[in-house]
């Protein structure tokens, strides 16, 4: 087994400040969608040659890439072939997200532990809250790891349950980040909040003043970076992991997908530099 | 790919009376727990022996197997492979369930929707409601496959959230199910409701009189599956999986380990058989 990658907050804040960016690419790379050129190739190779061109034209650019697995899971064992010698294409100093969502009983969850940190050796995992704290707790118990647990999500589906109020008159998403703090600390445990609530973003800020916030939903869902930054960036760490994904990847589908995907990351950084003057 | 496996409700109840068994197996298999001599093997072959031999011993007593995808994906790709050369070895007259307790935004669901229903070829996915609609109705879109939603959970994290009430009286759990049945219907939706709150599988059947409940807790985690029988069956259709994995598969870690698995199982099965009569 490769030595466990690490990616401690100091570290993390260090790379944003640097890069002056707390940008999250998003892989969420499917076959179908990519230029004509690279579909002439094998699956796995056509998919691994867009992630490392994807990687190649935006590592300098961004803090961290985000994989979702069921991108990958779509194509079974070889799917999680690509996603092996995808995190082996991205640089140490970048942090690395499994957006799995996952949750189930305490010595389940433990499995999936084991799978995203140890065996695949990401530096995150994103969590669902649904089933409490034995469903979470395993994913807490490794040294310089990061849970991401869901909080409110970018969806039109949050409505459903999240913003509902409980019997105290608390969301349920409030409710459940609030409980899920005690679990973890700002050194291991992040959230995810949608860039599609600004106004309530500010709030969770005050309400979770040293938490890091994974915000997706910026871009082809609606949400605008700069008002993410103004809204909820953390007073001295940045605070923040702003995730764009099909509007940088699939920025064009032609031979020039990697630069644009450049600039569209690009685009997006500039829109966070008002909080780095 | 191959021809989708189909498991209509109407085939799934003739199994259960063929059988007189509402059984489902739980292949949550891990390496290290497989008897002495099958640790001898590389790692694909023995758990895939393993899986062959509980399946070939307790077949004709299940009408499903579920594989909980953590203790696969824990081995990576590999872990993948050995889903896959599982599922390959199921018979046709099984339901098979993907225990992956999946959910995403829309177009991430329908990624994961087609990696367990067309790529994997499961009958079935356990699916968390956490993000709602949007996030599961991806899932119902395949013809004659099962979507089977987090209800109340067998694990004491159920209290965290899903025993919590809600403003207007309903704890979580129950509020969720209600919408969730308005999503699907009882040919290709089931819960998940743990034989840990025997009580409450009464109240959840005579709310939910048509629906398959997927029961997990039987065995390891204390429940009993006379009393899920007597609480939750169904008037006429079984309407039970009653899902039993530790308490089976590592009946034994002996070179006996299939026999001992068939005799667990038949305990069980026989503790079902007032429903029968």
């Amino acid at each position: 087994m490769r030595a466990l990658h690490i990616m401690e907050r100091k570290k993390l804040v260090s790379e944003i400040f640097k890069k002056k960016s707390m940008l999250c690419v998003g892989l969420d790379t499917r076959f179908d969608l990519l230029p004509e050129h690279l579909q002439q190739l094998p699956l796995k190779d056509a998919m691994v040659q867009f992630n490392k061109a994807i990687i190649d034209a935006t590592s300098d650019l961004a803090v961290s890439f985000k994989l979702n697995t069921a991108f990958y899971e779509q194509y079974g064992s070889v799917g999680w072939e690509i996603m092996e010698a995808t995190l082996a294409l991205i640089p140490d100093n970048i942090l690395t997200i499994a957006d799995a969502k996952r949750g189930d009983i305490g010595n389940t969850s433990k499995m999936y532990a084991k799978a995203f940190f140890e065996q695949m050796n990401f530096d995150a995992i994103t969590v669902a809250p649904y089933m409490g704290e034995d469903s979470l707790s395993p994913f807490f118990g490794f040294d310089q790891k990061w849970v991401i647990c869901l909080g409110l999500t970018s969806n039109k589906g949050s409505l459903d349950l999240q913003q509902l109020d409980m019997v105290n008159g608390e969301p349920v998403y409030l409710h459940m980040m609030k409980q899920v703090e005690s679990w973890g600390n700002p050194s291991n445990l992040m959230f995810v909040t949608g860039a599609t609530h600004p106004k309530v973003l500010a709030e969770l800020r005050s309400q979770f003043p040293e938490h890091f916030f994974l915000v997706p939903g910026v871009g082809a869902q609606g949400g605008s970076a700069k008002e993410v930054c103004a809204m909820a960036a953390h007073k001295t760490d940045g605070g923040l992991l702003i995730n764009s994904s099909r509007g940088i990847i699939y920025a064009s589908n032609k031979e020039d997908f990697a630069t644009k995907a450049r600039e569209a990351a690009e685009h997006i950084v500039l829109d966070m530099q008002d909080y780095f003057v």
